[in-house]
């Protein structure tokens, strides 16, 4: 069986990690008589932005609809085009119009990789953050009125549907249900968000009653990221909101000691359309250029497309590899952000010599 | 000079910790000879809610208003009225009704205490968060349609105005331009978050612009939790809207060791209205009851109160008191959260002892 692989590489260094990533593939593919079949994609980037004054041709949906997954590297350069333009004119718009509400982060720590929490084993860290990845905080509804003026008001809404939470919920639910210790946290923040937050708990409480073996807990984001500080052995699945998700998402692999390894799965779980798989961490204006940015986000969420195609065993032996490569340590090899003297390059290639 | 305090001890460990916060208070007043008078309320609780169906009595306002200062101990209690009936009726309002728009809360490393983060002293981490605390993501408008069916939309707005953004930075600025480090960061998400934050953003250039000695930076509040993990050292005073605000100045208390100890001072700066300090810990339902809990965040904004009302000396000698109590870390005084084998009593006599 063949798959189609889109491949868009994106800003900074999106450029550099993305060889690797496609490396450790391709030894994947190679090991396991997998047939993968890429096509390179150069829109999505701000180059292509102050080329042809927007992120994506206008018949992108139609060029990408038709694969299997998207290899996505990292977007966005601020120096040379705002944020919120470069994000919401591509990322964040495959995400709603592929409709991949699920945004799935492994946190986890990794052998050989110290975190900055004192006397934490990987043992201690190992769960998933099962973010909602379409509406909620992160709409494209509100404005600005009397702008310029001393009595200049901006709003913005958050959208929350019944439809939206519960899908997410019950996808959190399942994956908790499947793993030994069957826990589910939720993230909230009902105390001071006071209308769609209570919605979110009461939906929670609802999807509970159909997992009766899931126990569930739930915190306010607030002391919830100071949990991931002081216990991250209390978490087994995190299930939140698209910002709460966005935030632990990105503390949970610090604590786990860099974002620079953490990979994400932005699954469209009903296969209608093609889910995306990108490293966690951005495209790093600041070491842009040096080539010596981490490769495993990428790498990993190499893994996690190989799994989502249904290559399980393929998936496993990239985890294998760079943990193997990891635990050896070899300070030629690793990057700086880990402790090395090696580049993005030494890393990607060890890792693939040892799928 | 006498000065008028309204206390309001609310819920749970609020009645444990508040005690101990008014034995530091006198101790201190004493010593330095300031006249405080107290003036006891039963209001802002749930026992009260369950009576009256309100948290506050009608005449709330005109009653506290004309306070020199409000020293408030945590309310809420889930289990018997749902926490955002609790919150919204009590102290969300005292913010916004004494237009409280200053949230200032100290994190800082204390002597004694073991940080959750490897190999930090002291020195690393001494930072304030700086949070707007009367607008933005804690909302009051928007509401729910189609209630109960499958289409059912749950809408909640951000507000967010060129004044009420405009003077928390301004207040921020000021902070960090007294400050020997003079450095200002900005928690946005101006990449995600698309009509609020970059109108955040915006206005903090403008505001960067009168105050050129201050070194300002600016993270998406995603990766500024990460940070606050790895470079705790990097930050001297962060300004973040009401939802971003009460995330880092949970988790940067969580990353100095315990929320535990952690001291608030709602600001009303104009001087038009009480204001009101406050633990950051909630009311701690799990461990009402048992005369365990913590008072040093008690403490610490009694020490903040005298400092908003004056009194330097006096509040800095409650700070000097309970540091010594920490540094001394005999665990027949401390809490069990610190180590100890103490309870709320031992330790809040032993720094009043010391005052
Ligand atoms: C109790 C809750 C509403 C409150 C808040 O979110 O402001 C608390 O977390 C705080 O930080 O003071
Ligand atoms: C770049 C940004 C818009 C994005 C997000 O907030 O979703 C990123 O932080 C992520 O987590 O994928």
């Amino acid at each position: 069986m063949s798959h189609s692989i889109a491949v868009i590489p994106g800003d900074g260094i999106g450029n550099e990690v993305m060889p690797e990533g496609l490396r450790a593939l391709e030894a994947a593919a190679r090991r396991f008589g997998i047939d993968l079949n890429y096509t390179h994609f150069d829109f999505a980037c701000c180059d292509y932005y102050l080329a042809h004054g927007r992120m994506l041709p206008e018949d992108w949906f139609d060029r990408l609809k038709g694969f299997d997954a998207i290899f996505f590297g990292a977007v966005g350069d601020p120096a040379r085009v705002p944020d919120h333009i470069s994000l919401w004119g591509s990322l964040l718009q495959f995400r709603r119009a592929f409709d991949q509400y699920i945004n799935l982060r492994p946190c986890k720590l990794l052998p050989g990789i110290r975190s900055p929490l004192a006397g934490r084993d990987p043992g201690d860290m190992d769960f998933y953050v099962v973010r909602e990845n379409t509406e909620g905080e992160y709409s494209s509804i509100g404005g600005r009125m009397f702008e310029g003026t001393e009595r200049e008001v901006v709003i913005q809404e958050t959208v929350m549907t019944r439809i939206g939470i519960d899908r997410v919920l019950r996808y959190a639910f399942e994956l908790a249900n499947r793993r030994p210790r069957r826990k589910l946290t939720s993230a909230t923040k009902s105390n001071g968000i006071s209308i769609t937050m209570p919605y979110w708990d009461e939906r929670v409480k609802a999807m509970a009653g159909h997992y009766p073996e899931v126990t569930v807990d739930q915190y306010h984001i607030d002391i919830l990221t100071a949990n991931f500080v002081l216990h991250p052995d209390w978490f087994d699945v995190v299930v939140a909101s698209n910002l709460f998700g966005d935030i632990l998402s990105d503390l949970g692999p610090a604590c786990a000691g860099t974002i620079g390894v953490a990979p994400s799965a932005n699954i469209n779980p009903d296969g209608t359309y093609p889910s995306l798989f990108e490293p966690v961490h951005g495209s790093a204006p600041d070491i842009a250029g040096r080539g010596i940015a981490n490769p495993i986000g990428q790498i990993w969420s190499a893994a996690m497309m190989l799994e989502h195609l249904g290559h399980q065993a393929a998936a496993q032996a990239i985890v294998t590899a760079f943990e193997a490569v990891l635990t050896e340590g070899d300070p030629r090899v690793l990057t700086p952000d880990i402790g090395g003297q090696g580049n993005t390059r030494t890393l990607g290639e060890a890792i693939a010599a040892r799928i």
